[in-house]
């Protein structure tokens, strides 16, 4: 079966792990919201987030970033920072140094002229994701948040930096009106047999996917079922802080708000057991949906839950 | 005493630091011929070896890059270049970790519109090098090797890949043409009590300073006596690969030859005292030589060295 995922980081990509074992020809359409330039280099970090985890080479601890890593680099460029007396240095980025060398090779060979979807496979050929991992778009794209008191940054600022502390009021893909989707991620979407959006926010991440130009109109054309799963259990975020993101969009964080942010493209939506009433709610709503167990607590439960949207697209095709 | 010194890379750092305990107001100009942009970074190998060196930051061992330094960034991009089957990345090029953080930081100001001078200054700030350093220009320029095959390669590619084993037939500073000094760099000439050609190498050191427009011009045209130390000894450069280059340019490689290489701008030639030869027949030709222990084994003799250098440019002015 070919199933197409629009995938985030952390969520996104544990989802994946337990959807892999179960073993289809998957497509990852990567988010590209996150993407920063960073001391010269153009980062990718929900991309790399994909690839390490489905290669093995993710931080089991932190959930981004590579194993066994080590900060060398960053601890010294924080003397540069300390004699400097500017602040601006990103220093508050955590660039680890095995992370690094991903960054200089898509460095090279983005200044050698090559897209970044053929960087991500030639990455790829080391990571061995089985997958087939694409990036949104090939045209420079991020994710810029507006502040409460009006200014503009960078989504990565608000997000490492301020922790998302500061209220947000707006999120926009800079880049994305002279962007269009990467050679590949059209067609993964018409030939799917589902698409999937899993738990990754629904705003900075599949939001950011989707805001490329044709990308959401495809996956609403699409013949195959989409289907989706909350990132929302209980009224919080999973992980990370999508309830900020949320709020900035007047959207409740909640199963069933998510759902209906999502309804124009939905098809069938899982919510946790803990959101039965939301489940309920959406059926009466008139769109399929169904409570199971959510927590992606190791990779038999995360298989498990792979294979109950499968069987929710299943039953959508009904 | 202002001191003026075109150096370039560890010869030129080892003198500077004799140089340096005599308590003169010394200003470097540093050699931007070993520029090279490698995984989209910018970086100045000559100007970090002075300031590391002069920082207390150099390798001991190595003579170029940090102490205490480790590899893992460039190993890791050597899994990279593995599992890519290409050879397109240039992992050839020893990059230290905590070297590593010094492009970073040069290339995010690079970024930020700042010019080279300015980021040196900055860099600077850390490493505290007790003199003046100065790129020899704020353009981008890098020394571009002719081979006897007649292809061109960076001559980084030449020096450190192919380690000069293949024959040079040129050497050219590419960008030369459209690039004017450094800001401070003509007035650190002009106004100069002595300028010093310290024992770095006369073709892609010292050559590649003089060759940004203006820079020969303005050492022909110093007031000040302009004295040189020999960077060979014994017809062997001292360190590094000089007689490759001189051979490419049809100088011999000798203390003699070097001299009158530099014969329109000297005033004063320091040769080792195996090479009390050259130093005669250099008097006859009318140039002010004088044999003395050249070895600079350790920071005593480099002192020494350094106060030779100033007496010989005290002889010359009487």
């Amino acid at each position: 079966m070919r199933i197409t995922v629009l995938a985030g980081g952390i969520g996104g990509a544990r989802f994946l792990a337990g959807l892999r074992t179960l073993g289809h020809d998957i497509t990852v359409i990567g988010n590209n919201g996150d993407d920063v330039t960073l001391f010269g280099l153009r980062i990718c970090p929900d991309l790399d987030t994909v690839m390490y985890t489905l290669g093995g080479g993710i931080s089991a601890d932190r959930g981004w970033g590579r194993e066994d890593e080590t900060f060398r680099v960053r601890d010294d460029i924080g003397a540069y920072v300390a004699a400097s007396g500017t602040d601006d240095l990103p220093s508050w980025f955590g660039l680890g140094d095995l992370d690094l060398a991903t960054h200089l090779v898509r460095a090279h060979w983005l200044a050698e002229g090559l897209p970044l979807s053929v960087i991500t496979a030639r990455l790829c050929a080391r990571w061995e994701p089985g997958v087939r991992l694409l990036p949104s778009t090939d045209d420079p794209v991020e994710t810029h948040v507006t502040l409460a008191a009006g200014e503009r940054v960078h989504f990565q600022e608000w997000w490492v930096r301020l922790h998302a502390a500061v209220p947000a009021t707006g999120f926009e893909l800079a880049g994305a009106s002279g962007a269009s989707p990467a050679p590949g991620v059209l067609d993964a979407i018409a030939g799917a047999d589902v698409v999937v959006l899993p738990p990754s926010n629904p705003v900075v991440s599949v939001g950011t996917i989707l805001a490329v130009p044709g990308i959401r109109e495809a996956v609403a054309a699409s013949a195959a079922p989409v289907v989706g799963v909350s990132p929302i259990i209980g009224g919080a975020p999973v992980r990370g802080m999508a309830d900020a993101c949320l709020a900035a969009i007047g959207v409740e964080t909640s199963a069933y708000a998510v759902a209906h942010h999502y309804r124009d493209l939905l098809d069938g939506w899982l919510v946790d057991e803990t959101d039965k009433d939301d489940a309920d709610r959406l059926n009466e709503d008139g769109l399929l949906a169904r409570a199971v167990p959510l927590w992606m607590t190791d990779l038999d439960t995360t298989a498990r839950l792979a294979g109950a949207v499968l069987t929710l697209a299943a039953d959508v095709r009904q």
